[in-house]
């Protein structure tokens, strides 16, 4: 019946009933068609509707599908000409051949990527924070509350004169300063200037760690579910990547030794698990030192955004409880100040100072110099003190409003409980709609409904094994529009 | 006879007619020792003119040795306890065993680094750009003439509003047309703001292009001599590079087949070649580009500083002469404004635009989105036309001011030849020193006067084949404090 689009002929052979979800069937079954060339680079695809209907599915399921498969590099879509296959193919610059008996390509053929540059590029960030805006999109602290007429008035304080003339390969020694004067009395991590290195990211911190301590092939232990970004930025080093499952007082270092007895390297988030916003119990947190001395390894604290808890008592971070230098404390201000800052911070153990600081003098991945002394002093004034006071107040209204506004129009569809820090909420199916809760079916549902929501289930990495869930980030959601965007989410997912 | 300190018991057998300098052989004997356990983690060692009186040689001899040492982190330095040998030694980080029959090491040990860890922390700045300041230090533009004011001015302009929250991972889109217009208009580089994206270094371009176009253990060619931070994050992301030595016209591209030709990837600095400033003739680059079609791979032309030239006529880019779609071309801000802006930006080939794009947003190393909005403005007002237009007069002065003092007080002792473009000058031997002259000794005789200057030979990768040579960076030193420099120059290289 596809024949009258003239376009697709195409047998798709869905199975509702298999268990894997219809989006996910699609999506296989057009990239198979796509790769055994029925569907031809260039071609067009018909109309969303039509092909709803030629394969008895739900438009969204559909639209779904379509949005990975250009996430992932097989579309593209263009305003105006619809949807086609993309000239050159993800898996073709995978797998094509140099062109036969070692002749040389034409030169006209797109460009043959390495098989890394095939992965590196196919990586899609489809699902993960940076995605969108607005209520409810992660990563976004308040934008409101940032008082930008003074940074603005330090870094041109800081400017005016030139100070600030060549970037310090480990960061403004005055930023390094204040941050360990910030550690030390705000979180609990005593640390001397020396310790503290700046880093452009945590992302970068990590390949950073894992290429100096680790050969490629070497294991490292991530918490599953976790933040993709540190997992590729480990495999990006060329290490394999464990996951382990994190138990509700989060990574278990016997579990851990179980499934990767050799591993030397753990990157967790003690403070507030991400993305599920649990706290690593104390037995775990000794277990895990105690690991690290074991195996002469070290474990990479990421306290992502331990300074907002607006309940309970914080636990010490691992960093002080740590007595053989095998902490590696990560810190960033993107979540506590603004991500275009691009400014996070490693504490290394003393035996990592040197070869650390020389690597980074080597590397030339120096973080930019150009807010750094303007955040020393931001710092050192007390307006970092100051906008943490007014934005613990206001997320935990905010998370406040966030929750009683799921209790109102979400009832019956998700759960969305308080946490007791972090700045995004995990919203789960109720028990009775579990089984056939599809979270990313239900981010796309969302987003048609101007709502950015994020699915938990590409958090973990073994995707048989992933919980449906949706994460709300609420921190740089007004008070004000946090019902109105709940009232179009609860509208969206009950359609 | 070294008895008499009680500290060294040492032989370390140098041999003035080895053909080798003295300070490597120095080093070589120390490093041994150190390695050997013949000089103990601690352990302090005589002061340099008691060893250089032991060892037969002269102190600065010494002095270099150490100085290298220092760098390499066999030996720490610290005011008042003298020069002592690490604690903790690269080659025991590198060789350390894990412990007897698998038992783990004692937690108190130093850390184990990976071999790569180690090669990346002992990885020396040494003789590199960055070390030391003031006249001639390399990579340092005129700070005097940098428009401070009107840069704080529009970096408060730019933040007042908050307009700036979060990075974009290709770039600011209003700096991506910027550069776009500039390098249409103003360096003969065609492009649309598609083709761009912005970087945080040139070093990390090339790192992602590398990652992107090879597999790990492929060949990339490099310049010989050439820049050794380029040759660094090819290797960091896992390729051979294989040196092509450049001849009076650049890099030529039969010599590079023949050297590797199954390579797919060549680095080059066409317009002023770095360190040397020869300039890549038109017969060589339509060979390369014809090389890259051939062989169905990439060319990156690094035009790191081709905004200042002073004289003769400059080529059109290789990119301008690209039919084919092979000619990366990057460019950089921190030449030409400030290091410290650590901005710099690459032009794509069509069919490297999305693999490249989607990479980058992956990886979540996008460039620092501080000052990127600031420096749209900054090219959109002409402050960046007029700030080209001022700094060629007064870096073609400075130039010149250097050339006549080097003439008047160096005459006998180094060549220093003019040079059309770029901001350094290259110093050579005079014909009847060339022999006993050593760049690095000379480097060191230099820095206790006061002047820093950089050794050519570490440009080599081939450090047999290697020339010496001095380069002197004038575009940071004012006309007046040229010949003062100079005269401090001549006078420590005479003693």
């Amino acid at each position: 019946m596809h024949r009258k689009h003239g376009l697709l002929p195409l047998q798709l052979g869905l199975d509702p009933g298999a268990g894997r979800p219809l989006h996910a069937q699609v999506r296989e079954a057009l990239r198979a068609a796509i790769l055994a060339g029925r569907l031809a680079p260039g071609a067009r695809l018909p109309a969303s509707r039509g092909l709803a209907a030629d394969l008895g599915c739900a438009r969204g399921t559909v639209l779904l599908a379509l949005e990975q498969l250009v996430a992932e590099g097989y579309l593209t879509t263009r305003a105006g000409s619809g949807t086609r296959v993309a000239a050159t193919l993800p898996d073709d610059l995978l797998s094509r051949p140099r062109g036969p008996a070692g002749a040389p390509a034409p030169s006209a053929a797109p460009p043959v990527l390495s098989r890394r540059g095939a992965r590196l590029a196919a990586a899609s960030a489809a699902g993960l924070p940076g995605d969108g805006a607005g209520a409810f999109a992660l990563g976004r602290p308040a934008l409101d509350a940032f008082p930008f007429e003074t940074w603005a008035r330090l870094l041109q304080a800081e400017w005016r004169h030139g100070a600030c003339a060549h970037p310090h390969p480990l960061g403004d020694p005055r930023l390094r300063r204040a941050v360990a004067a910030y550690l030390s009395a705000g979180r609990g991590v005593a640390c001397t200037e020396d310790a503290v290195i700046v880093t452009s990211g945590i992302r970068q911190s990590l390949r950073l760690v894992a290429e100096l301590l680790l050969d490629p092939g070497e294991a490292a232990l991530v918490e599953e579910p976790g933040f993709p970004g540190l997992s590729r930025a480990l495999r990006d080093a060329g290490l394999a990547t464990v996951p382990v499952p994190v138990g509700p007082h989060g990574f278990d270092a016997g579990r851990a030794r179980a499934l990767a007895p050799e591993a030397r390297l753990a990157v967790v988030t003690p403070a507030q698990h991400y993305p599920l916003g649990t706290m690593m119990g104390p037995e775990n947190r000794l277990a895990l030192l105690a690991w690290a001395e074991a195996r002469d390894g070290f474990v990479v604290e990421d306290d992502y955004d331990g300074e907002y808890r607006y309940a309970g008592r914080p636990l010490a971070p691992l960093h002080a409880l740590d007595r053989a230098g095998r902490v590696i404390y990560a810190g960033s201000f993107s979540k506590v100040l603004l991500p275009a800052l691009q400014l996070s911070y490693l504490v290394l153990p003393p035996a990592l100072v040197a070869p650390v600081s020389r690597a980074l003098a080597g590397a030339g991945i120096a973080a930019s110099a150009l807010g750094q002394g303007a955040l020393a002093r931001f710092l050192d004034e007390g307006h970092f003190a100051a906008h943490l006071r007014r934005t613990r107040r206001l997320y935990a209204a905010r998370q406040a409003a966030l929750v009683a506004a799921a209790r109102r129009h979400l009832a019956g569809l998700l759960d969305v409980p308080p946490l007791e820090g972090g700045l995004h909420l995990v919203a789960r199916p109720v028990p009775d709609r579990a089984a056939r809760f599809e979270d990313e079916a239900a981010v796309a549902a969302c987003a048609r409904a101007g709502v950015t929501v994020t699915a938990l289930s590409p958090y973990f990495a073994d995707r048989a094994a992933a919980k449906p869930g949706l994460l709300l980030g609420y921190a740089g959601v007004p008070e004000r529009a946090v019902e109105p965007a709940v009232l179009r989410m609860a509208a969206a997912l009950r359609a």
